[in-house]
């Protein structure tokens, strides 16, 4: 376990780097202060704040997180997590690489919603969560459950 | 057990309906057709279509499934599952109740991208997958095992 790890149990809180503040990442943000971690949350357009409660004690960065100077204001090297969760899988993508080789986060994720990405996510060492493939995943498993078991229908 | 199920088990194969062909239900009609499923895509544009695998075995509509026309080509009343995987959680809404509601689909499920809605289509007796806050759970459970366990990171 590393040194920031150990600080950041030691702490309690951890200081977690957003990017995108849609509705994953809004609700993301706003679940993680709630629970007492530090967030800046970066998006490329302020109006995206809007959707952070009112109880969301973290900061706010409008700017777009490709750039090195966004990054730095966000005080990215001393980010114990990175979430790249805005709509596009390149920029997600980018963010995440930057994050993991230049500022050594120690724990990054990458949303991807296109599945035949994941696996040069993977490649790149990036840990990925593709919405798309759980959606499917679940959906399989409904139909596989109604299949065996009924589907709830009134008979 | 409905007389529809009992069917379906017994030639273990069922009739689906998928409305919207993009990333999530091209991947879900390509796989459940390989499963030996009889499937139905619908979508507005032909051009999603190529997404479908050269194995994919189901039928091609293309067409607004918001229309009665086209769920009536599609047969909607002798599907055992339909799932609404538009882009537009008003549509998928629309679709859902109106295979519920009209055509007595016994297995209905949606797919909502906005979180807020879900407890809309709940009350409405919707099945829905959230992709969101799937995502947002898994999410927050990686920050949750690396804060406990360490992220894994070189020391």
């Amino acid at each position: 376990m590393n040194q920031t790890n150990r600080k950041a149990i030691m702490k309690n809180s951890l200081y977690i780097v957003i990017v995108g503040c849609g509705r994953l990442g809004s609700l993301l943000a706003n679940r993680l202060s709630h629970s007492g971690h530090s967030i800046v949350v970066i998006d490329r357009d302020e109006a995206t704040f809007n959707d952070l409660s009112s109880d969301y004690s973290g900061f706010r960065l409008e700017g777009d997180a490709t750039q090195m100077a966004v990054l730095k204001m966000a005080k990215l090297k001393n980010a114990d997590v990175l979430f790249a969760a805005t709509h596009e899988d390149n920029v997600n993508l980018m963010v995440a690489q930057v994050a993991k080789k230049i500022f050594h986060v120690p724990h990054v994720l990458a949303r991807v919603f296109d599945p035949r990405r994941e696996q040069v996510f993977d490649q790149l060492g990036i840990e990925t969560i593709s919405p798309t493939s759980v959606a499917a995943e679940m959906f399989l498993m409904a139909v596989a459950s109604g299949h065996e078991g009924g589907s709830g229908a009134p008979s």
